[in-house]
């Protein structure tokens, strides 16, 4: 979509810092970072949300999983421990329609998750 | 795994609230739920942690969100929001060492994610 800001960060028109790159997905640092470590990991395809996917899609959440966990690798957090997550609508206050992974580690994380 | 306390509740050995359930995974609400909706999705399969996933098991993820996805559909909470959470090691609180994702709906869910 030519809007959505992070279409336009997966086409490099908009600076992010970009810490794992492949075919499909693209990493970045959240820009308000909630804990030592915040990377967002999208598909470059845009889909809008969770409730977006289709059965054909089955394989694009496990790619941004193993894609996340080569960020936790490479960002040192993969053995202290991290937290996958991903927001769907407006309770769980979804700020981009547009797919995306939140890996937060670094920290000890709470509970509940918000 | 004989032990594994998701693995028995998989195999019906153990009562649980099971709201969804397909050949290769089961879905069952939380016993300490901390939303109006809290489901545990879990492959039957015994998987450790997202960090025990190999690139065979790609599709297992999107599989378990697929999933949370018809779950979200049947708690009524697919349009209002929900949060999808993966725990990874000792920092994000993994309290079972049997892969599972957690749905959680019902309620303004705040931020960070813990």
């Amino acid at each position: 979509m030519a809007d959505c800001i992070f279409c336009r960060i997966a086409r490099h028109e908009i600076p992010a810092t970009v810490v794992r790159e492949d075919e499909d997905c693209i990493a970045f640092r959240d820009l308000l970072p909630r804990a030592p470590v915040h990377v967002l990991i999208i598909p470059k395809r845009h889909i809008a949300s969770v409730n977006e996917l289709t059965g054909a899609d089955e394989t694009v959440v496990g790619h941004l999983v193993a894609a996340a966990r080569a960020v936790a690798e490479s960002e040192g957090v993969a053995e202290s421990g991290y937290r996958l997550v991903l927001n769907a609508g407006p309770d769980a206050g979804q700020s981009v329609d547009h797919l995306h992974l939140h890996l937060l580690g670094g920290r000890e994380l709470g509970w509940p998750p918000g």
